[in-house]
């Protein structure tokens, strides 16, 4: 047999399965397992009658270009629909900042491979984006990891880390934020700190990449339009990359998603995604634009802060039902998911397969970290992922429940055992 | 503002635009042009009523997997099908082999990227499919070009090209070759030439990247099921990567294609896919499914031949009827397309404003070239692709006839023109 060791690119080397993607083998493995795993929209919010009605019109018309090869930008109604939700947002940009991809994960894709070449410094908020860390990664990318507040990135830490990269002659490129509703902490960054952020990257001369799925999903007991605002919006000198999608406000299996840029990299990353993947899905397009022209994703909005909400609400009671004395987290005001810290000497990782057992699963923490290599550090081990917007609210008591019992144990195991069985306790 | 320059990567430096999707603006103008550019299949023939069906059903039945995220890999039915379909083209291989891909572009980035290292020599077909070559370019591969004889790549070239890189001690890692009615020359790799193809590149320690995408596209009065049998069927050792896609048969808005690798191969472009989209869109998928589960795609696929063949036929008889003195061409056996060869002196490219003007389009054929560092060579500019699959028959025959007007006029224009108004004409 060949051996294809030997066939391989460097980046293909060092590519690692996600943390996330591969706790499907134990989902689909049959058992009874609550998932607090992957980020998942709730399919019971999905729009189905709507969409069935879309899909049926849009084949009974037998217009070609519904199942057609088209343009790499996209569909340009659907991008002049986007401008229109942009400017919503207060961003003015034209269309020739757009570009449509299929779902952020390839705009962050098409971001590591327009602007890194091996070795290129990036700094990412720690912990960060798993999917993201995996695209810089895979164009290896030098990333190095800056601190969180309460209300989001350390601006002394990363103008600390600027300095000291300096220092050593290494050039930063740009620097990666998920400002609202943060994956996976569920943080915000707050409004002053955008402002400031912004005017470091100009006087730095650095790029932001501001990754935005969540901001529809802020939670109106605690945060409001206002407080979502991108830093994007305020950019006047085309500073800042700027990523959305509908995947968690319509569905993800469209894989319909966007980059708002300054139009020289726009034209990179449409050239970029001409030989990704030509262009993104035709009828999954024409679907999305559908859906926002009828007006289905304004009425889908407040159903889904609302219905997140609820389940952020019972998942938070469930903790605190179950666990208060052992836990921790920052309370999330938007999106998908909620950080929680594990007392110290607690390994999130190797606690996992005791949670399976007990029939519930998450994402540890330490994947989410970046060390000066980009590959997995050491931190934040006794620190997980929940993500409570998928499962419903009867599964989300009965795993918190399931998560709380395999705690106590694994903690009762830990301080039973030899230190050594334990090197994350430190 | 931004000077954006200097934050691009190497990769990006070198991105351009594909020859044949800036032809999209052209016909975007609005006006009465014929398109032989774009390698599309005819709208026509997609099998509406049916994909109504099942998109009709697949919404009413409400089950999130539809529209949910789901495994890299593909739909576990979805694979289990083309297992089905490989059997049927005589490829053994076990599920392990295969992943989904978000049409075979990105098939072929994955293959790109999980393979070549900037500077990598990979060797591919002159002319080769333009779509490749750009996902080859974008990991700054450097490819050269190997002529085709009337059965396909010339193996003696090939060794010899081999040979010669070796002396200087540069290592081949595949070869790219498209053995069905190629892209953009419409050969056909003999069988006889398919095995020794096959036993060369085992003696050399070279992979075989095999893409073929129109097998099914076979005209029945040149062409048969035996003729296109994979390379891949009778790859004993792991040496073949196989690429294939629904875009040609069912329909390419739905971007569902396929690779089939060696599992340690396999393993690594799930990976690179991971980072690159996530998986490919969750409804395409199930439509795809359902409309082979259902016989949609063997009722299309005798269709298809026969109308693909008429048309083919109609181009002929046009060329033979409008310029059959002037220009030349290999019969295609199946496929999209034909390939033009013009009286030399001819530029395509520097023709194709007069042929716009006339109110036809095609590629011109140095696109297709690539010289030692993988740019647009210098080859082939008295050669054109034309696309005979997407306009009907009457458009064809008028396009043909325009396009004999307006190359009767270039040649006219370039006889009484000073020489160096015609550098390709050597």
């Amino acid at each position: 047999m060949t051996n294809h060791d030997r066939f391989l690119s460097r980046a293909a080397e060092r590519m690692q399965q996600s943390a996330i993607r591969k706790m499907g083998s134990v989902l689909a493995s049959g058992r009874d397992i609550i998932s607090f795993a992957p980020g998942y929209p709730a399919p019971d919010t999905f729009a189905w009658r709507d969409f069935q009605a879309i899909a049926t019109e849009l084949f009974a018309a037998q217009d070609g270009s519904v199942l057609q090869y088209g343009p790499t930008r996209g569909y340009r109604p659907l991008l002049e629909t986007i401008l229109g939700i942009q400017q919503k947002r207060g961003i003015g940009a034209p269309v020739e900042e757009l570009i449509v991809t299929t779902g952020s994960q390839q705009g962050l894709d098409l971001v590591a491979r327009v602007l890194i070449d091996p070795g290129d410094v990036i700094l990412v908020e720690r912990p960060s984006y798993v999917g993201a860390l995996s695209a810089f990664r895979n164009v290896q990318a030098a990333m190095i990891g800056v601190a969180q507040e309460e209300d989001g990135i350390d601006l002394a830490a990363l103008d600390d880390t600027w300095t000291r990269l300096q220092s050593d002659r290494r050039r930063v490129k740009f620097v990666y934020v998920v400002p609202n509703f943060q994956n996976p902490t569920g943080l915000l960054i707050g409004l002053d700190k955008r402002r400031r952020l912004l005017e470091w990257a100009e006087r730095r001369d650095v790029l932001i990449v501001e990754d935005d799925p969540y901001r529809e999903l802020y939670f109106e007991d605690s945060a409001s339009e206002a407080d979502v605002r991108p830093i994007k919006a305020d950019d006047r000198t085309g500073r800042v990359v700027y990523l959305s999608s509908f995947s968690k406000t319509l569905a993800p299996g469209y894989r319909v998603a966007w980059i708002s840029a300054p139009p020289p990299l726009a034209a990179k990353f449409e050239m970029a995604k001409q030989a990704a993947d030509l262009l993104t899905g035709s009828l999954d397009q024409r679907i999305v634009y559908e859906a926002c022209r009828r007006g289905v994703l304004e009425r889908q909005l407040p159903l889904l802060r609302r219905e997140y909400a609820r389940k952020r609400d019972v998942m938070e009671q469930a903790l605190r039902r179950d666990c208060d004395d052992l836990v921790s987290w920052p309370k999330p005001k938007g999106g998908f998911f909620l950080w929680l810290t594990l007392p110290r000497g607690i390994d999130a990782d190797r606690m996992l397969e005791r949670a399976i057992d007990n029939g519930v699963i998450y994402v540890a923490g330490e994947a989410f970290f970046v060390n000066a290599l980009g590959d997995a550090g050491t931190d934040g081990r006794n620190t997980m992922r929940l993500c409570f917007s998928a499962p419903t609210t009867e599964r989300i008591e009965a795993g918190v429940s399931r998560l709380a019992k395999t705690l106590r144990a694994e903690m009762a195991a830990v301080a039973t055992a030899p230190a050594s069985a334990s090197p994350g306790a430190s």
